[in-house]
């Protein structure tokens, strides 16, 4: 196998409760990339379609994580890498993330795969740190590991691959508009009340005990957030109004999509789901924003090979 | 059935990653009462061995508890209880709950079972309130549901009953020293850092999901608490020495059981179990505190009845 061609999904962080730690894949949103193994040694971004992004092999997050992977192997063979961006940067669905981890599943499969997923996660995370800066997984290990996964620490990289309901469904809307990672991180307190924090950690529990049991309405008890979305909701317009718009519609719950501008749902059945995005729609039509909406299976897979 | 004698055990809260929220129920240790159905209406102590607690049926917490069952379910008779304590007050394992919730689960029964184990719970942290000034529940859940709870909400109450791990047993040792409620909350700060919050509740997290799949590993990492351990074991002599002790002798993991002064450890099997109770007793033992051990399988039945 000397080419592949993959699809690395967009994926949700953060599911209200779990800031920083939980994470879901998502499945009809996600870029493509083809990579192909050369002679001639390096890491080489031959090809960026859909995205402003840098060529440079330094610069790009896809090539940062390949040569963490690639520094580590030491091949005697090199890659190139092609881009086909469907997740547009800054959309809070994680779009680095997609590039970062693809690239190092492919070039894993095309070695041999001598790397299981927690690696794989490791090397993704440098080429993470580039866009975000700073080393976090928790977009990272939903698009390697696939449904929902907890990252219990990030040094040393450990994550925890929890189950997924059959019939669980997200909706997303992403308004175009930029929120910049830097304010988005400075409107977060660093210090919060106890009581708050214990109501947090009471719904990552239980949350972590819904997916384990099927139980769709703890899941949509536990899908609180009193930490974060209180804060980062401000920067999103019309939060509110599509948070209640789509709990009425069904939705078992409604938040930020890592640290926005997307909003996320969960819901239970494709049916429901679908009046929810139109629930979305309802709000934003009457606004001068331009948006767009995706309903997705929860994609337990995670990255997946289209051709090799 | 007009009298009913059941075993009220001793129960661990926090579960050092679960502040507030978390608790497991212990075998070996526990009170036993007696209830009797009277055609006198009203609720009354009739006896209490062991512990020097109040007769008056609005002071002692057994008979709170089941005041607020007996108002509430208004039986046309009455109930006497008597209190045969071997939970020490103060040890930090659950003592007032065991004798709050004791009472309504016994009176449940002799009234038929009425209400469900969350209501009793309910009913129970009346009792609790008494004792330490504020309703909370993780003590009160773990005996009546028996096994790992985990308190989603206590307004409205909303408990999460968890699996245990069937070769799981708890150590127990309980330095026989005083320390004040007030105390030990006035310790606690108000405010915490996210960054100490997000571990935790990753903590929480991966417990949850180490219960459901037998992963002792996982459970062991999981068992840590960077938020009230930090302060709280301050109280505790010699409860670093401990930690290390018991940690080395094959301990998945050693906290504070509820505000101590009672330190706890969880224990893969009870070869394990036997040689961290070892490991404790040799680091009291070389101080003039006198203490007790308790070895217990992981009780997931909860509050039994002994006779009816």
């Amino acid at each position: 196998m000397n080419q592949i061609k993959i699809f690395s999904p967009a994926t949700v962080a953060n599911v209200s409760c779990g800031f920083d730690v939980l994470g879901f894949c998502l499945d009809t949103i996600g870029d493509e990339m083809t990579i192909t193994k050369t002679e001639e040694k390096g890491i080489r971004i031959t090809k960026i379609i859909g995205a402003d992004l840098p060529f440079e092999a330094e610069k790009n997050v896809a090539s940062v994580s390949a040569l963490a992977l690639y520094n580590h192997a030491k091949p005697n063979c090199g890659f190139d890498i092609e881009i086909y961006k469907n997740i547009k940067p800054g959309s809070g669905i994680g779009s680095s993330s997609a590039s970062a981890s693809g690239s190092v599943f492919a070039i894993n499969q095309l070695l041999g795969q001598p790397y299981n997923q927690t690696e794989l996660s490791d090397f993704a995370m440098k080429g993470e740190a580039i866009a975000s800066g700073c080393e976090h997984a928790d977009n990272i290990a939903p698009g390697i590991f696939g449904g929902f996964t907890l990252v219990k620490n990030t040094k040393p990289l450990q994550i925890v691959a929890l189950p997924t309901p059959s019939n669980l469904y997200a909706v997303i809307i992403h308004p175009q508009i930029e929120i910049k990672t830097s304010q988005s991180r400075a409107i977060l307190p660093k210090q919060i009340q106890l009581k708050n924090a214990i109501t947090q950690w009471a719904n990552v529990g239980s949350l972590v005990h819904a997916l384990h049991t099927n139980d769709y309405k703890l899941l949509s008890e536990s899908l609180n957030d009193v930490i974060v979305e209180p804060h980062r909701s401000q920067l999103i317009p019309y939060f509110k109004e599509v948070k209640e718009n789509t709990l009425k519609a069904g939705a078992l719950g409604t938040g930020i999509s890592g640290s926005g501008p997307s909003i996320f749902t969960l819901c239970k059945g494709i049916e429901t789901a679908n009046k929810v995005e139109q629930a979305m729609k309802d709000v934003y039509s009457k606004t001068n924003i331009s948006f767009k909406t995706y309903v997705s299976k929860i994609n337990t897979e995670g990255i997946r090979i289209i051709e090799s």
